[in-house]
């Protein structure tokens, strides 16, 4: 085996975000060298890599050249060059996951045929290349009203996404490819986190439940293990586990589900990544997701995916009416609660519904648990001074 | 309060081994700045510090002006210059521990006596202002073998402490000063770690229970809870508080005790900082020994310090016979064995017996875990390539 621990073995990561800063918790703590690629000179993983360069996720050559320094080369964001990444793996350098991976995630539309071709279940769908087709099968009222309309490229933290319920909701959509997907009406979104490492190992994490801010479409709570009937959770685990190996990705790969009223399980999207759903794991499981990403991309054995206690997470988004320097106002007063550790990811500045961090709370009593993040989220405030 | 997370705030830490490398994992997590000194390039807290530089801890100059620079300054190692800590403090700098409190246990002699004049149970001793005192008294027959010498000053992982069997084993010593010890038949060696914040609200963390290594005089073992009686852990935990209180300390105090034939406990030494029989806690405690250091030291509310399951820690020190650039053999198969954590220092040459990271295994039964602990010290190696 490849010998990474105070080694002169070196790991890239693509993106600097809060998911990489994360990541860089484990690679400290394997004392693994890491190269760290973003576009912001203030990323929250400037800091802890060996190395950071600031350049263009986007762009071939930066990414090109980048991958060229490191023995491995992995990612936190979707959105990164996949060109680059096919050419550096022709050279026999290694990517996890890999390109042919992210080609079929990077695109919605992509990815939901992907799905279809594979037999894995996900609501009806179209693809239409710009909003006039789209308006054009409207017309033909080959789509009805209400549906789901998501863009097929940039979405992320519910940009991208909308309910259709009228002609008027359609005029504010950009003009690009996009799909129409079938509203199902469900009675609860749920997540499984599945490890595979380069050797084909496979290990999912608990299925967890999450809750949506009515009007950011970000997750507000994700509870884990998610209140459901062991039949579901298995249902789920195992539809997971065989997107997983549809895609025969390594790394983790986040996979959102629809439980529908008559307890299907439907695939909403995928994302090949440490995921906002998997945070809780930190505080809650015996193997945290970052830590699993590492030992699944760098063939390791895969951790104990279960968890020590129950766990909720709560995102800590920028207050309405707040843009500028960040204050975690009552921060002081959750710290009093019990089993409560915040994350705060670095951003100096805040915005409405800007992701500025998280809040894990575990606890023995799972119910105990959601009642403790209740109040946090009650009592904490992100805000601008 | 004042505000610490993202903000203009600056922790100043003296020392940048491993202890400032863990703690940097919790001022990453809140997002809080520091400045690390250390007199080593190669320091492990070199990354993922704000601000490094190289300096001697023991020089005034270099203390004084580092702590210039920070709103509070706290340590990893004892070994400070304690004269600039009292300077800054007289200006009006928070340092925590106090300098007081640092003077009062710098000095093992001085230590002992503080022990003595506030009635803390410890074992009989003798203090010597150097090797020709002791021998003098030995001569006199005031010292009787076999006992246990301490260098006043440097002792450090086991340097610095021997037990003294006969006139032979006088001659290797060092000629300063030093204090001689009844030697203790005890059951147990024990450890409970406080913490005090600056509002003076104190918690303890179970008790450990230590092994040592019979050579090396390190610790091989740490066991969480200590297989003891509920009685004689609360003995230890309330013997503990008194010696936090006694010393006023803020931030976390660690106490080595004796668990003597007849259940007595007897305080053994303390360490003013987190340790290494808190390391078990980044994955078995509600709140690991660093966050919760960060939480005294800052004044937030202390964190829930019981164990979310039971947690073994097995040091990783160099093999014998190693010298060298460090290879952690086997440790891809300690990966495979369940709920274990390496904890890599990233120190790149190994020598005998150097501390170059430690191993955590957590189960829910602690009995389970000694067993997976065993296998974890016969499979890994820490040698030389």
């Amino acid at each position: 085996m490849a010998n990474y621990f105070s080694s002169d073995f070196k790991l890239g990561i693509l993106g600097g975000g809060q998911l990489g800063k994360m990541l860089l918790y484990e690679t400290r703590k394997f004392d693994i060298a890491t190269h760290v690629l973003d576009p912001s000179a203030e990323a929250p993983s400037k800091i802890a890599c060996n190395y950071f360069e600031q350049g263009d996720l986007m762009d071939y050559d930066t990414v090109y050249n980048f991958g060229q320094q490191v023995d491995v080369l992995t990612f936190e964001i979707e959105s990164v060059n996949v060109d680059a990444l096919a050419a550096l793996e022709a050279e026999g350098k290694k990517v996890y996951p890999s390109s042919k991976t992210l080609q079929n995630i990077q695109d919605k539309g992509v990815q939901k045929q992907f799905y279809k071709a594979h037999k894995i279940p996900t609501s009806p769908f179209r693809v239409f290349e710009s909003k006039n087709e789209l308006n054009e099968a409207i017309v033909r009222k080959e789509i009805e009203y209400p549906f789901v309309w998501k863009s097929c490229t940039g979405g992320y933290d519910g940009k991208g996404v909308s309910i259709i319920k009228d002609a008027e909701a359609i005029i504010p959509l950009p003009s690009g490819a996009c799909i129409a997907e079938k509203l199902i009406p469900f009675k609860n979104e749920l997540a499984v986190i599945v490890a595979r490492n380069v050797s084909g190992e496979v290990a999912t994490y608990p299925v967890v439940e999450m809750e949506f801010h009515p009007e950011a479409n970000q997750v507000e709570y994700v509870i884990c293990p998610a209140r459901i009937d062991e039949n579901v959770s298995e249902k789920a685990r195992e539809v997971a586990k065989k997107v997983s190996n549809a895609f025969e990705h390594v790394g983790l790969l986040a996979v959102e589900l629809f439980q529908t009223k008559d307890d299907e399980i439907l695939v909403n999207e995928v994302a090949p990544r440490p995921h906002n759903s998997g945070h809780y794991s930190i505080e809650a499981s015996y193997t945290n997701q970052f830590e699993q990403h590492l030992r699944a991309i760098l063939d390791l054995p895969l951790g104990n995916t279960d968890s020590k206690v129950g766990g909720i997470m709560v995102n800590l988004v920028g207050a309405e009416g707040h843009t500028g320097n960040v204050d975690y106002k009552n921060i002081e007063n959750i710290l009093k609660l019990e089993g409560v550790t915040p994350h705060i990811y670095g951003k100096k500045q805040t915005r409405p519904f800007r992701k500025m961090g998280h809040v894990t709370i575990v606890n023995k009593d799972i119910a105990k648990a959601r009642q403790i993040a209740e109040k946090v989220k009650k009592t904490i405030e992100v805000i601008s001074k």
